[in-house]
């Protein structure tokens, strides 16, 4: 999927959300734990109520890792899943990932072959060698780490280089919009920095901003969209648990689909305002 | 393991060599490839053959996801073994996560509690929250990224903070260095970059130091201890493909050992000269 067939999607639902299947065993109702794969039935019947409210799905892949190979099971077979019921759905793996080369491309195997994700979010610390290898897939995309959403941003992503003035987030976006182009890389900037992605737009006008952090975090939508939003919106806007874990009861993917269906109504707006729709 | 532990190991095994598991499907002998789980079988030769002449194993986590559930499998028979085969050997999973904070917790679940590892390394970009969480287990280790052997690493590990003059990889030293101790907290810093170890221990004098990037990377171990060992050794060097690939015949466990003698004996000459043995 390219950025066009992406803002298509986006046009034609309605909706920017990305939800984040950051399926948690110790969360989820109880009544599934009696099924042979919780985390599965867990995932496909939030599929089931949301998919026409989203654009996106992103596994957070630690919430699969912690059940050792079982959970990879669960992971793949949701891919599989969304694949099915939803041939365009853009499906993120959020693995923030990011190693010497000839390991970032088996990452890149791992997640584009065996498993079938769209996107795979990537951690710039290790530079350009250690996202390249991502970026050898077409209609394949990295999500790159710029802003995020967590109080650890302030130890080092504000750090501004003394020859260029940039703040180590700045440099990311500067240098890493080279290493690809906006078929192929995002970037993550989180939602409670929403006023910084008024300069960041100026860095990136065109390319797609995913946005962790509304809901949950504390993270403001019509902020992100004041700031963040171009003219392909541009703007994937994620939200985990104040969807997924809406409730905890047997109507939890009713409560799941109420809270989506609220913030894609939100969205709408902003879109119809944006004069995008 | 606490480091006087780990330093105790080294005089005695007298090596300080890690080797890196990073068992690539694709590279390992054809004849293995009839046998129920190669991944376990190539590593259980190579721990066979190699673990009185090493104190740790990193396995690369890229190269067991590749495979899917499978690969996690291997990977939990291979850290199981290790440990069955040799209670002190010290176990990496460098698997370079980092995420916020509720995130990283589950990975440190995953890496600590599910499988048994000692260590995990992890990337700094997102700060204080996300190495945490890792800290938490007592007798189990972080190894952060600092500098990275890679051509990528001068991309964003050289820029020079305005204010205090420090290097990005120097700021991370600095600062994460009071998130934990020396009984909890290694670092990464990449055999091609030996030069910058003088400074290094100048910031971190006690600390255990994760050198990758001896053999096929292409560094040197006579100028890594020269710069890098301290009063405790304070060195874990690692070699991966040019131990455990040094042959692709029947005979590549037998090989490997020969490259891995040749390693410590060259590590037990030098630990020597420091008067550590």
């Amino acid at each position: 999927m390219n950025s066009a067939q992406l803002f298509e999607e986006i046009k034609k639902k309605r909706s920017f959300l990305c939800i984040g299947l950051d399926t948690d065993i110790q969360k989820i109702p109880r009544h599934l734990l009696d099924t042979s794969d919780p985390i599965f039935t867990f995932n496909k019947e939030i599929i089931d109520y949301t998919h026409d409210l989203a654009v996106a799905y992103k596994p957070n892949l630690a919430f699969y890792e912690s059940l050792g190979a079982e959970g990879l099971v669960s992971l793949d077979k949701t891919v599989k899943y969304i694949r099915e019921k939803c041939p365009e759905m853009f499906i993120i793996a959020d693995a923030k990932r990011g190693d010497i080369g000839n390991t970032s491309s088996l990452y890149a195997r791992t997640f584009f072959d065996h498993f079938d994700f769209d996107a795979v979010t990537v951690a710039p610390y290790m530079g350009e060698d250690s996202v390249k290898p991502f970026l050898t897939y077409l209609d394949r995309w990295v999500i790159i780490l710029a802003l995020t959403s967590n109080k650890g941003a302030f130890d080092f992503q504000f750090l501004k280089d003394e020859e260029s003035g940039n703040m180590l987030f700045e440099s990311v976006l500067k240098t890493s919009q080279n290493w690809g182009n906006t078929n192929n890389i995002m970037y993550v900037v989180g939602a409670t920095k929403a006023e910084k992605l008024e300069e960041i737009r100026d860095i990136i006008p065109n390319h797609f901003i995913l946005v962790p952090g509304v809901g949950a975090q504390g993270g403001d939508l019509q902020e992100v969209a004041k700031y963040g939003m171009n003219d392909q919106c541009g703007l994937l806007v994620n939200s985990s648990r104040a969807i997924i874990f809406a409730s905890d009861g047997e109507d939890f993917a009713q409560q799941a689909r109420t809270q989506a269906e609220a913030v894609q109504l939100e969205m709408e707006e902003l879109l119809l305002e944006a004069e995008l729709l």
